[in-house]
């Protein structure tokens, strides 16, 4: 006898979770060919999506009816729209067009650390011999400086209005690892007193300099290249950005680049951490707490960090307090640091 | 202004999506180390649990707690503990362990042709040039006999009972592309006047062979080897199974196989499908809407086909009628055609 709370086994989620990995490839193959953007020009049927995306009407058809079962197109009788969603984010003429994430996020320098998760599993870590995303200069950065820019336009203006909110006074800032130096250009274009020194590869620092430009900063706008582990950050800084960098990192590696952060910084100076950062509990919220599979399968021991974890890093390389903030809507978090 | 019902523009579900296929690796990957198993035998916290899965702690804390996020796993503190599905499913001791299944749902031979999707659908097929899952004896059929059978155990009973309710009568059944034989196997355990004539390639019809031998049924079981389209089927059966085979091929294709059907079948015999049978919509339900992407992925031209589509093959092919059937609780679709 069954309790009445117990409802009748099902394998329908092993079945979905088995598939999954056709939802990441159709997706990839609809921003490819250029699905979205063909549907909000006004090509809703199938024959002409395959005339316009120079595809076969099968293929068009099944890829558009599987876009409507995962959510990303609607369907009336034999004609597709764009959800909400879809419009903003995966048609080519939307300014917030993030369809070219998918290069960075689904380049086989990625996915491939995912093709033998077993014995990630059994390793505790990427099984890239050369230290995987993080090793010496990889050229995965410079792909990820141009693919992930659009995404992060949004989140860099809201930490910048965070952390500066009234945006009055001189502040020097060191962006550690800019990538496409977003978060840096939001605070010089919230606060015109803002001057900013991204570090990160040299091939790299090129990237976020020329969104500086385009951002109209560029006079506030220098660089620092190499490793953040190696070279001289210079010191007196108002604020020191730590964006989605430490989670490549163990604890004691984070630490060590922690207390070099500390130095740089002016007195009264802060860190500011933007991460995925789970809750104590480690499973929610869930886009959050899934991003430590990110890291298992493609640093040697980078983690998703709770804000215990990182509090703890900080304090240990002397910083006197650490606070937690939301940054909504997204699902990153920031933790401000006081030296 | 956006009217009350517009919601704020959301990211998630292209970030969720691009990265889905880590769910199909750690799922794999956790049925690989055993991890249900190791749970289930009472291994509840991460420590324990990495001993036993010869793993490290890291990689079993961040899978494990990954496999919270997807819903397969439940977490108290520190103590994982598996959900009812995972338990009825997943756990090898479970009679309805259906771990197995990912030898052949995640084979490379059919995950691959999901690399280059965008490909695929411009195509319209499957890139492989040597038919796909449909080429001659592909050995694939093989795996799938025998990783496939314990999640058909319960549809072929269902099936049975749906079509031969009262189980009293001499049967004829000749299963066409057999498999694992299960289908036809449940119509002789269900009326032990039914005899069996399973049809598959050579090695697969052993594989049907010895589970009507653990069933029971060995001495009303016999086999033709061989392909459909070409072998001899004999003539006068009271049922021809068609049990997932018409999915792989286009309608024309089918038409000539059903009317190979049509005259094997005795005056008053019957044609049973069991197929992802989507809505005329072909978007709903959604897992047996989606199928259509597994056959645009692995075969040159199959499909999931509507009962319109179905109805349509049948009639062309001679049948006088078609009857449309649900299979509760699985996610099949049963069509009853009469010579």
């Amino acid at each position: 006898m069954s309790s009445p709370s117990m409802q009748q086994p099902s394998p329908q989620l092993f079945f979905q979770t088995v598939n999954a990995y056709q939802r990441s490839e159709a997706l990839k193959a609809a921003i490819e060919l250029e699905v979205f953007t063909a549907i909000g020009e006004g090509n809703t049927a199938t024959p002409q999506l395959a005339t316009r995306c120079n595809a076969s009407e099968r293929g068009i058809r099944i890829l558009c009816d599987f876009l409507c079962i995962m959510g990303f197109l609607s369907k009336e009788g034999a004609n597709y729209s764009l959800t909400q969603d879809s419009a903003v984010f995966l048609d080519q003429r939307s300014p917030a067009y993030l369809g070219g994430a998918t290069e960075f996020m689904l380049t086989e320098k990625l996915t491939d650390n995912f093709r033998n998760f077993a014995e990630v599993v059994r390793k505790g870590g990427s099984l890239d011999e050369d230290g995987g995303t993080v090793s010496p200069d990889n050229p995965i950065w410079v792909k990820f400086a141009r693919a992930m820019a659009p995404l992060m336009a949004m989140p860099a203006q809201l930490m910048a209005k965070l952390v500066d909110p009234t945006a009055d006074r001189k502040l020097r800032i060191l962006d550690i690892a800019a990538g496409h130096g977003l978060f840096g250009i939001g605070f010089a274009t919230n606060n015109p007193q803002a001057e900013i020194v991204a570090l990160d590869w040299p091939k790299v620092v090129e990237v976020a300099k020329e969104n500086a430009s385009k951002a109209g900063v560029a006079d506030r706008y220098s660089g620092i290249e190499g490793s953040a582990f190696d070279v001289d950050y210079g010191s007196g800084y108002d604020l020191v950005l730590l964006t989605n960098f430490l989670h490549h990192f163990d604890p004691a590696t984070c630490e060590t680049l922690l207390r070099k952060v500390h130095a740089a910084l002016a007195e009264g100076g802060r860190a500011v951490t933007l991460e995925f950062v789970p809750d104590e509990n480690r499973i929610s919220p869930p886009d959050a707490a899934a991003f430590s599979v990110m890291m298992l399968g493609s640093t040697p021991s980078g983690d998703a960090y709770t804000f215990s974890d990182l509090e703890r890093m900080f304090a240990n390389a002397g910083f006197a307090s650490s606070e937690f903030h939301e940054l909504p809507p997204t699902i990153q978090r920031v933790v401000i640091s006081q030296k």
